[in-house]
């Protein structure tokens, strides 16, 4: 028998109950993941644990990196039993990383496994879960239904094909899903491949065409019922000129390169204009700043985008996010945004800025988003609790997603939620806060799932 | 029957010894806030809950605008008791917010009121509050007298007129009023109005001149008391040459602007000049660095300056203001200082070069101001003291301020009383210091007062 | 008896199991520290408990200062009493500072005195060392051995004369002493002494004669047995072309001074090249970033270096770090790192970037280096602690150091395991890691001990 009990991460008694009576059997609006919807449609039977679990987790494989392990035992030419050995191996002492906890619980809600994640019980569980999964019908449909899951958000490029989610939307899953409209390639005009994506979208000369374009799939995500759009920047930069902003885009569509300086003009305008765009169509703006991508070129070369080589950036755009929203909220211009931020030392910065642009069109209008990627752990998650309620309004907050790119990541929501429990039970107990568990349990149950709900208008 | 016990805040039992017997009777100097001095000699009554609570306060309007709510039940047309239970109701569920527990606290103290703050109660103790206004002789001065406050350092513009000082000086009251001198209108000389200001000096052509109008001024403060000087900076800037900076000022004189550059041209000199005249003087430095102020335009043209609408800068000067110390120590010209730093990132990089310019002059010359304005809750508390200690000497500590406006803000001092004592108590009880209680009171008495009152001298 | 009890710092029952079964008997690795080697050999015998404690440790000055203390009793001219006395008086109410646990630790373990320091013991205090230290034999050698240490890492400059180790390695003491080869006074190129240090190597013109010398030297301390180097920056700068930082090196030997900027591209090369070269020779690199050092030039010119004029920096380099292993590791020449940060804004910017850089050839290769100077203390390790297990794998974690001038500071990697086991014992007890203490037992020892003996290969 694992470490994981009823009461995981429950501090108390007052948590417990706050858990058990209002967290726990909400829904799960998840409007932030990287899902492939090709996958859910086609519903395939997983063939191992491995294949779930490891095959394309790049959280899993930074952990086996930092305890040293090779190459080989992670995306290299092991065999997967030798692979998943090896992750349970490492996995057994990593006391206090949220993979410790996510794969332990993982197990116990997915496979019926109690078994503790470690050298000793690695063979046990290989063949536990291989079983399980040869016995059950374990499918991407099935894990979604199983985990109570209303609305999935995938994250789809600009010049994506919907027509899965039409097909999609024509079946009775008791779920949603609806792709976030990503621009980030048209954004990006440093990146090798720039121009092959702008192709992407037909014929593209002037900044103006780029634009219409942008607007034209914008409009058929909608068809298919998108409500948001993601935008990912390391850092905010200043607003620029069109005018300027055309010369960088011309220059670079004839194919040459462009300067740092240059690409920050470029991005400067089109994050203004994306913007402008998003809250004339009433699109909730998903803004993802803070990270430092692909820091090893070995690496990147060998194995591509998102295998685990990303990190915290040292981001001091607090000054041009002032300026953005300030100067769409005096064009009237400034949609519903989300800030999720990777660097935690910016929370309070950020937290105070968005309070400067809230107003009477929504409940938190602009939310300071959940703590994301590196800090989708404990600490991440008392910290942003701790700031989020020192300097905002907790009953606001529209509360988690899982950015994930695995059907197993459900329970983090559950995760989330426990701490969510806890952090306020231990005030109540503390008597720091009111013991009117009804009150608080409605407010519990609006961060679970009702604000998403309304936030998002689906 | 609210949440607020008697041992509201107090973790355990030492901390309550250390609470109720040693910090709980100790007087208040409140060594900087923003009261009008005008309505403390013209102690009107006040109305309403409403006037006194919400009509200025925009720390409770902030909060308000996080959870959604439209402008209009927040500085807009709506009835007062229409704002009042709107608040009631948003505060309800600000679970964790400092103003979560300054509203609680302030009804019971200061109206007898125990009702929970939430929707269900906010019109029964609307009522309950205006009656025990209508009743009870509630004021200006009441108010203060009640909160046991000695000391009230007021912050005025170098051009205000001090005569309702001297006024107040002739009274019996039990408590002193004293203006801190602020020169920040005659600094910001990328101000609209700045050229006013400066006229409001007198006949200033030359920067000298403005330089013999700022000491003038400061006799003229120190005549009725005066002990301690604001500096409100968004950034420490580089110390520049006095030619330089006049160059500026002339410019500006002429009434033409100034750039981004020019404007912290004449901050590095301006700042340099009055750090130095302070010294001359003896008056304690209250320096205000990490404020980014007026993010929204918009409303600052609907409603003007502090209403809401600053946030926590981004603030890179930490070398800028060592070499400030430094030249100013090596000039022997380097006062008393108290930082009030606003981002809690830099904490440690600021207590950690203050004690480079610690001496013999007075128990913490230099001194890292409380937790305040976005940090004058627990959390900015417990961080603020957890680093103060591992980097400093928690008994050198000068202790809390409000920097409010508001007559009931008082228990804000008796809220960081207890949180200190709850630190104290925890460490006590955990082993970590010594059970001698007579030497920690002595410590948390000389922190709520006895420091202060040595350090400025009064 | 002071506060210091059994249990002390640990925070429950599997806390105190899991120091007294695992960490408090595992020997001591220093793998850092600024010990001088000649009195280890000389072994001199102290004359009293000042000359131990209070001559050379600039921690203990600057609490002084910070208390307002006139240097005549902390490097003045008092007499050896009076300014021990005086330390008494200024830790007694230090609640909260490292050194108020250090120093009652280091009387009870070094002089087996109990008494509680402060003003009212301080005399008694003085009389019991002293008389202590005339019956007992208390060494150099007699303290490093009594604290169970077999690896002290000395500090050396690139210039020193290794003789010293070379007898020592004769001896049969029970530890061994191993110089880290420093090549700091050769980098900073601003540096008034420069072209005397460089003078030391012999005849140097060119970057390319640095360059041997340097080799050169690094080979001899390799002789006496050294296997890591100390690099220490108050940023990482950019990699520049050796021919740029050729011209500025030339410049500097004509005894011309350099600009920052020049000083800048000097370093920059300078830095990738010890990397290189310490990659090519398994030389454990221990970055230092973050300090700001010597902050009060009167104070520099009075008392010299190393006094307690240094600060935390702020720090933007992170850019500059990832740029400067993706290089290194592209060329295949990235050595085993230790990055020690001062500044606790940054840890899961450096954490999370140096996961980009692990491989197989080590269990953490790249290493996130314990919370270190003013970091030392609880709420720094606990920092540590927590965002290190966040983001990476505690069990590859090589543990403590003592960074100290002083004999006595062993005892910080004692309080240091304390917090580690009080750390895990409650993560065990709240149900959130695995109760199998045997497991975790023999993490701990890795940590104490194993890990770092395993990483330097000694």
């Amino acid at each position: 028998m694992s470490y994981i009990k009823r009461n995981f991460m429950l501090k108390n008694k007052t948590a417990e109950k706050l858990y058990f009576n209002y967290a726990k059997d909400m829904p799960i609006i998840d409007y932030h993941c990287h899902l492939p919807e090709k996958q859910i449609l086609e519903n395939k039977k997983f063939n191992d644990i491995f294949e779930i679990w490891l095959s394309g987790d790049h959280y899993k494989w930074r952990l086996m990196r930092n305890y040293g392990i090779d190459e080989e035992f992670i995306t290299g030419n092991k065999s997967n039993k030798e692979k998943f050995i090896t992750y349970c191996k490492v996995l057994g002492t990593a006391f206090g990383n949220p993979l410790y906890h996510w794969s332990q619980t993982e197990l116990k809600e997915f496979f019926n496994c109690e078994l503790e994640i470690n050298e000793e019980n690695a063979e046990q569980i290989w063949e536990h879960c291989n079983e399980y999964i040869r016995i059950n019908n374990i499918t991407p449909q099935s894990l979604i239904e199983k985990s109570n899951v209303t609305h999935v958000f995938t994250t789809n490029e600009i010049f994506d094909d919907l027509t899965t989610f039409s097909e999609i939307a024509k079946k009775d899953y008791k779920f949603k899903v609806i792709p976030a409209f990503r621009a980030d390639k048209i954004m990006n005009i440093e990146a090798e491949k720039y121009n092959e994506f702008v192709d992407k979208l037909g014929d593209v000369k002037t900044l103006s065409e780029l634009e219409n374009k942008i607007e034209e799939r914008l409009k058929e995500f909608i068809k298919v019922g998108c409500v948001a759009a993601d935008v990912a920047l390391q850092a905010v930069y200043p607003i620029t000129e069109k005018a300027d902003a055309e010369k960088v885009f011309i220059k670079r569509r004839k194919g040459e390169s462009v300067s740092e300086t240059e690409s920050e003009i470029f991005k400067g305008y089109l994050t203004y204009f994306l913007f402008k765009l998003y809250a004339e169509y009433d699109i909730a703006t998903e803004l993802h700043v803070g990270a430092m991508r692909n820091n090893n070129a070995v690496m990147l070369e060998k194995l591509g985008l998102d295998t685990g080589y990303d990190s915290i950036a040292e981001d001091n755009s607090i000054k041009y996010m002032s300026r953005l929203f300030d100067r769409l909220s005096s064009e009237n211009a400034l949609p519903k945004t989300i800030v999720f931020n990777l660097n935690p030392k910016m929370n309070t910065e950020i937290m105070t800025l968005i309070g400067c642009f809230q107003s009477g069109e929504a409940k938190g209008k602009l939310q300071y988003g959940p703590a994301w990627w590196f800090l989708d752990n404990k600490v991440g998650m008392y910290k942003h609790l701790e700031d989020l309620t020192a300097t905002g309004h907790i009953g606001a907050f529209i509360g988690m997603l899982t950015d994930s790119r695995s059907f197993l990541s459900y329970p983090r929501h559950h995760y989330f939620r426990r701490i969510l429990c806890s952090y306020l039970g231990e005030l109540i107990e503390n008597g720091e806060m009111t013991a009117d568990l009804e009150l608080v349990g409605k407010v519990i149950k609006d961060i679970c799932y009702n604000n998403a709900i309304k936030y998002f208008g689906v």
